[in-house]
């Protein structure tokens, strides 16, 4: 049976919750046509977060992998479609850690473009009445180093595999006492990434569609 | 059994879909201890809307009114605490009238209060994990017409009845293709509803809370 | 010569300035066709703002007054229409006051409505260039107390006198080190503040146009 | 005499201004310490932009070259740290050509870094009192597209040459008759293009400073 691997991070910044693990975890063990998922969750740690996701691969020997990281402000599902090679914390992660423009990979090109179906994935969470747009930034804290790493992993070592990330925004519960700003159900955020991981087995090659961004 | 009044408009403005109603709908007939829940569709009609909704407070009798409308683009429930007497439409409603500068009733106040126990609604409200907080404007369109002409109706044939109004953000599946719009799910939006009527049968008069507007 | 008293509050909620001050202070003394300025700063407090305004109105005998305060958050200048018989503070005030669901006058009306051309006086600073809507709210603050009991003394005292209220947003200063907040320059907030003044002496009645809102 | 070229865009999208432009244009033929500005146009073309570019840059020789572009619905002066290999547009360009999923550069790198100082850039503005931020994405439209082949022109051609770009926010009265949208003064965009021209000469690298983007 083929294997979709989702990750998901523990909570960061303050937060009792992350969006990201809450939504994958629903999705651990579920079966569909022609794959089954796994899910791991991923500490919100520069460099163990990749020690743990290249462990998840060895062990679970995934045809795609789905990074899925909290986005907090953000109002639909992002599917990012670039990873930068570079560390630049603007808050401690959960060891403490604060690097400071450090490259991933000191080896590594500058950029990785996500090898999932971008726009076929934007596409089809939408069709679901979900919104969701390519994003063309993943920030440059954790959420960039493990998809940039996760990138890196099958440019040298998982070369059958394919690999992206999306980022969800906050729970409602979140948003709370906190100035106005938008959120997405649970349950919206698991249907996006079922479809996510759908459309990842099912298209070979990403659709042509309008989904850049002026700026 | 007392009875809650609960109304939701039709759509307007060019969509499909009125998430007020949506959400009204689905509490059709429901009964929690002590009440039961009436609903009935208005019209984004001036003048109409109030017709109608005098005619349904005939009918029903109810203890409580709670009118819902759509408010594009807010991200939390919004308790509304004033209504003012003024019609300034922005768009035509759905009868294509479209008054600049009238008041709503002639010899009316230039405000009505809620007479919901607003803050008390929107703790409940978030309790539940869903984000909601008190408004001060209802706008000027057939939302705030409807809010004053029940709080009209109240003062001045309906004394023993009580009666508020609450905007909803956008569905998801609304803000598809829009620039970054915040939105709610169907669920939710029930749920906070559901609170709301509770809320308003339970509490006499209003909790203290800090729940104030610096503009 | 005919006079218009403006008015700007000191700073509050730990800002160092306050641009509607910073901006009314820059009008000191001006003289137009047919009027000049003269300027006051008020305390952001309540009741005490009141007797600063009172006095000021006694001394200056104004034809008309224009209250200013900062709207931190807006990206354009509200021209604000209603203020409501309300006191209900989310921080405490420059004194350290905070009252919650107080009316600032036990025998006023719920609200007044501003009798300057609100919607000429928006068209007149859109003209030059400088965004700006007819807000239908002023929040439940000090600035809403100063509207409300502006008014309230022209209701009862000052009856051949004009009056409202302008919000202003932050200065780009103020926004650094925030997460991504709109301000706008001194400059325009001066030629804003000026514009209002010139259309309040100008228009007897405000024109007719499409400025309300939907929610 | 050292020099420093400026590029601004004509205006896009149904605009009839380009605050880019408009700003750049300011700054044309200034002195200061240690370099002199030149200042040219550019079409919002896909590859002519470029070809524009290079003729601009052999009759200059610049030491620096900072690009600078709209970026409607931003409230700060964005200093862009990468240009992304992808001509993905939302709207057609001003020829009318809208490339999907196209590499600028086939044989480029994925990604370019700005060799700007951007930390010591977004700093010296934010000391001015103009908000400013490092950002990691420039778009897939022609501002990217100028970004990335300007750094290709320099990692191939001029490679003694240093540059980065810059997007600046909607002048105030282009955001009239939009929803709220942030905007910024002609006055202090020239500032902040002024400033940052004068920190890429002094700066040969960039300081250390928390500028990172969780998302």
């Amino acid at each position: 049976m083929k294997k979709v691997l989702l990750t998901g991070f523990d909570p960061f910044g303050g937060e009792t919750t992350n969006p990201a693990w809450e939504a994958v975890a629903r999705l651990r063990g579920r079966r569909y046509e022609g794959f089954e998922v796994e899910v791991r969750q991923v500490p919100t740690v520069f460099r163990t977060s990749l020690r743990v996701l290249r462990q998840a691969m060895l062990e679970v020997r995934p045809n795609v992998v789905i990074g899925v990281g909290q986005a907090g402000g953000r109002s639909d599902i992002a599917v990012e479609r670039v990873a930068i090679n570079l560390d630049d914390a603007r808050i401690p992660d959960n060891d403490g850690e604060q690097p400071l423009d450090l490259p991933i990979s000191e080896d590594g090109p500058a950029a990785y473009w996500s090898t999932l179906p971008v726009k076929a994935i934007a596409a089809g969470i939408r069709e679901a009445g979900i919104p969701a747009s390519v994003s063309l930034s993943a920030g440059s804290f954790v959420c960039n180093h493990l998809f940039y790493g996760l990138r890196h992993l099958i440019a040298t070592e998982f070369t059958a595999c394919r690999g992206g990330f999306l980022h969800v925004p906050f729970l409602p519960a979140q948003t709370i006492g906190r100035a106005p700003t938008p959120s997405m159900s649970l349950e919206h955020m698991v249907n996006a990434i079922e479809i996510a991981a759908m459309a990842s087995m099912r298209y070979g090659k990403d659709i042509a569609a309008i989904e850049g961004r002026l700026d």
